[in-house]
């Protein structure tokens, strides 16, 4: 049983919203560079606060600067439904990831307090610290304090490139709140979001409902061979390790498709020492990115994919060692609330898909602590963390849509 | 016909040169560092011309400190016979490399001083400078200016990578002489040198006479594919600059065995961007270094290896480019000089082959304007380049035996 309907989100004042925000570090090739707690981040959080201020919402920012703004229900003892995401951008990034999910969140507010619809529990919109961890790392930082899940002194001490530090920084831009980042209890968590692949694309579907966040372990492998003369040293006595690091590259290139379901396996860096045009490369760095919602797949697949690297090492005449740097379990959303968005993007007529992300955001540590869901919608050719990340505002409309109706079915249960 | 068929040379005294030589710059493991003009280059050009002043030479230096050493011969209006080779060192380099052509040399000159051997016309010993072109470019400065190979002017002004400028570091170390670096008739030159390359140990031989040095053509590839999310992109919707390299680097390590001939090829170099371990590469560069003594065959190979590098690119929906960085034809040594040294060798006893340099040498450039010939002796492990390069004594021994009737036999020439 739905609750209203009949009533649906206001696609231009979204795309307004969506348009004001992307203004706030804009880059010439349609994208944003708004990095945690710069100048950018500041102007993005001010604006925010004057949207949420204008619709009367209570705000609170804690001590590691997430936003709050509360809308009171019947009950305020309940606790209340979450929604939000995050207004810090990657390098040259894209307008639509994390913006999308914060003023999604603030069109459904405006929404329901222009119709003046009453919940029976609390609203509360949330934009979260530095989720993207490019300029601070780690990413998530926010979320994962305030979940209990990162240490908030460590985060408040990271620095970045140029030796600034994250605390220093959060005070500066005027966003280190008084009360503690720290959870509270939650009925529901949403997260509304470009999906940053071609999944939707591809198969014609307008929101996607993501089951969880797939499970991540990376690799570093270090390759070892033996420099010697490019010119003297004849092809069959040679240890190259970058022709060993080469095939190794092409092996992990092929494991999911040898391993099936939905795994993705990534090289993205490398490094090759002495690297001379001259010389036969000595040793070789390169990292393995894994992934899957089937974690023991994951293991199956570095078993056998280390079989397989010891057989080109030991062809190539080199050595190597590997180093586990990442172990991520997957994180599983509400089936309950994933059903019921899944129920909502049909009969609001949206072709809609269950999936899983490959890609972590802040709802895997909210998953952790309350029941949480989040919503996709396309990424025209696949693309993000780039200025040409673009989804179409038709398909931001009906984001928002499935979010309105899915805060507020939660908000109403009594 | 051979001159003073029983001469030889004093192999201990040469043993003991080459250590003494060898504690300037030594490194733990055995090796020199040594690098061009540096306070280590000094002390072995001081400790060169000590030993070239006892055995009564007249030194010149000249404006690219180069080091020439003459012993007068009965008819010093004749071109003399010029030998040698150069004391820097690769960073962290070998004892040999470079520094048995010089001293192999003089003991060539304090074995006929010590017999009072003279001959007709004048021998000259050279230390060339800066052949390694490590700490600055390009390999062979010394003698390239000196045969009017290269621009004096320029080689004065390159920097190592701190800034610090060739002519002032030569004025430093007191060896900007003040005679002009200018080629002057030479009958023939003769360098020795270890092999570098696996060749004569694999093949149980003493002396290697090389016909020539092989041609060279270096090549840059830039590839281009398209970044993305490593998490969300599906392995079919993936343009990964890194994997078509890694195809095409495979695909170069099996030319030579495709072509055929004494081909080698080998990609040293590999940079990849934004070398990230959760993004998709989305451009990499790397280089091609092609070596054969036939030169046809070096440009058939590219032609045969640019289509197949077109089929991976397309197959990987990445597109590249490739520009040519170095072009060097194969330099031919005197056939006369080349044969000569292997009867030599074969009058002696060492068992010779004969062979082309995969290396480039100073050699190269003293063979377009003079006949010129190599003695290559043995590298234990085909190794160069690194700490642990290492040639025995007795072959040692051996090259300097051959160096000196091949120059006994030039310099006996009227």
């Amino acid at each position: 049983m739905r609750h209203l309907p009949d009533l649906r989100v206001n696609a231009e004042r979204l795309h307004n919203a969506m348009e004001k925000m992307a203004d706030i570090g804009a880059t010439p090739a349609g994208g944003v560079h708004r990095l945690a707690l710069s100048a950018e981040d500041k102007e993005a959080r001010d604006l925010l606060i004057a949207w949420l201020e204008d619709i009367g919402l209570e705000i609170i920012v804690d001590d590691m600067g997430n936003i709050f703004g509360k809308r009171p229900g019947k009950n305020n003892k309940l606790p209340p439904v979450l929604s939000g995401s995050h207004l810090d951008s990657a390098p040259n990034g894209g307008r639509f990831d994390g913006a999308l999910g914060v003023l999604g969140t603030l069109e459904v507010l405006r929404t329901i307090h222009e119709k003046n619809v009453e919940t029976e529990r609390p609203i509360v919109i949330v934009n979260w610290t530095n989720e993207e961890g490019c300029r601070f790392h780690p990413a998530m930082a926010g979320s994962g304090v305030w979940s209990d899940r990162l240490d908030k002194k460590k985060i408040h001490d990271q620095r970045d490139s140029q030796g600034r530090i994250f605390i220093d920084e959060l005070q500066k831009i005027g966003y280190k709140g008084t009360t503690p980042a720290k959870r509270f209890p939650v009925h529901a968590y949403f997260e509304c979001h470009n999906e940053q692949g071609p999944v939707l694309v591809n198969g014609g579907k307008v929101i996607g409902v993501p089951r969880g966040i797939v499970g991540v372990r990376w690799k570093k492998v270090f390759l070892k061979g033996t420099a010697n003369h490019a010119g003297t040293t004849p092809m069959n006595a040679r240890k190259d390790a970058l022709c060993a690091a080469a095939e190794m590259i092409l092996k992990v290139n092929e494991l999911p498709a040898k391993m099936g379901q939905d795994m993705v396996a990534t090289v993205g860096e490398i490094d090759n020492f002495p690297n001379a045009v001259n010389v036969i490369p000595e040793s070789v760095h390169f990292s393995i990115d894994l992934r899957c919602w089937n974690e023991d797949l994951i293991a199956r697949a570095w078993d056998q994919l280390t079989t397989s690297l010891e057989k080109t090492a030991r062809k190539r005449g080199c050595t190597f060692e590997t180093k586990e740097s990442m172990n991520l379990s997957r994180s599983s959303f509400n089936e309950t609330l994933c059903d019921r968005l899944m129920e909502i993007s049909q009969s609001l007529g949206y072709p809609a898909l269950k999936m899983v992300s490959g890609a972590g955001h802040d709802a895997a540590y909210l998953a952790q602590i309350a029941p949480a869901a989040m919503i996709f919608v396309p990424s025209i050719g696949g693309q993000s963390h780039v200025e040409s990340e673009n989804t179409t505002w038709e398909d931001c409309e009906a984001g928002a849509n499935v979010l309105l109706h899915g805060i507020l079915a939660s908000a109403m249960e009594k």
